[in-house]
């Protein structure tokens, strides 16, 4: 029995999100169920962050025990040829014993694509959260300024554990300008639920004139667990990569 | 009664193909569709293009006759809220009479997009197709220059009208490396059937080293309609734009 760590995509439109649920198709179900093919036993499965419904993975990372007889490239490619087609398996190393995604993890990245657009368009639509009138990059910009640093972002979502603390350490976060649309990054030490999505709801109010940039940094100046600002939707967010 | 041109993009993934079939879902059944539940009665739609199943617009264009007492706004709100999903008009303007978008058109352009990695990506295959090993960008981009120009192509695809000739003039073509893949565009007068995607899966064969640029250009050079290039698949193709 050998411990081992993937790098794991996923297109998350059809799925319930990363964690196991009974009756629905989650990402972690169809890792289980592709392991448990192979070992001709039940395989547990942990993930660095549970995404939710709809979101999608480029650089999801996991780590499950296996006796495996044959090579890495093997293996991968049979988690392939016994995954979904919406999930597949990047990437495989072998991990040292006991290592964990989640709680060995330093920093998590993701990113977030808005397209700007007066129509539906069927090419975007998919992985990114389409916005009409196109908000003002630069104010957008300004304000994910104040993300950076170690902050109570209480205003932007609730700890994953009941009772845990919303203080969380921002290392990065901007806003880049793409054809027609932006995408926004931010890499932390760790997230809120909902983290990324009410930060990017909240940054387009402030690109379409409906909240100042001063307002917005004091959503984190003086965070407030009530401000219920709104999320964006799931599809515009990608978790890009996890930091060891 | 007037006449509309519209600018069309769809996701092709679970469309049979742009012209009009009985019996499965085709991007001209879906817009006469919809126009006909605005107007209340058939409406027929023209088209520049008829993409294959599974193939990718941004650019398509199209033109239909239609009483309409309201904005060009409305108009294209109305078709977008009766249109499925994977189908959308981006943008809508009057057109003159008699204009017919395949017949009027001076040149059409395309993209395939291609990606190079050891594993499937279920964020790059939908739109891409994912090719391992990676090929020789520079030897594609040297067989590529070859295309430009009227040329016989009939190694790379048959008449779309029976008896039909198989001399297009292309007026630019090329092979752009991005981030772990490329995109090949190409703009011509007119295609021939599955002529792009032919193009393409023997630019793969060059750039893996199973072609050399020399027999590329022998293909164009000594045209053979009994080539039987091998066709690249649907989903990396991409209807990008119609010129008039």
């Amino acid at each position: 029995m050998a411990r081992y760590q993937a790098i794991i995509a996923y297109d998350g439109t059809d799925l319930h999100g990363f964690q196991l649920q009974s009756g629905v198709r989650t990402v972690q179900g169809e890792l289980e169920a592709a392991l448990q093919h192979l070992a001709g036993n039940p395989v547990r499965v942990a993930g660095a962050g549970r995404t939710d419904a709809g979101v999608h993975a480029a650089g999801q990372v996991i780590a499950f025990d296996l006796d495996w007889r044959h090579s890495l490239d093997d293996l991968r490619n049979a988690l392939n040829a016994n995954l979904p087609r919406d999930v597949a398996v990047r990437a495989l190393n072998p991990a040292r014993d006991g290592f964990h995604p989640r709680f060995d993890a330093k920093a998590r990245s993701y990113a977030y694509h808005l397209a700007f657009s007066p129509a539906r368009d069927p090419l975007s639509d998919r992985y990114a959260w389409v916005v009409w009138p196109a908000p003002d990059i630069a104010l957008m910009q300004q304000a994910a300024l104040h993300l950076a640093g170690t902050h109570d972002f209480a205003s932007f979502g609730t700890a994953p554990d009941p009772g845990g603390h919303t203080v969380r350490e921002v290392l990065r976060a901007g806003v880049a300008p793409g054809e027609a649309g932006a995408v926004f990054t931010i890499e932390a030490n760790a997230f809120l639920f909902r983290m990324v999505r009410r930060i990017v709801g909240t940054l387009v109010r402030v690109g379409t004139g409906r909240l100042t940039v001063a307002a917005f940094a004091a959503l984190i100046d003086q965070p407030d667990s009530r401000a219920n600002t709104p999320a964006a939707p799931p599809q515009g967010l990608r978790f890009l990569a996890v930091r060891y």
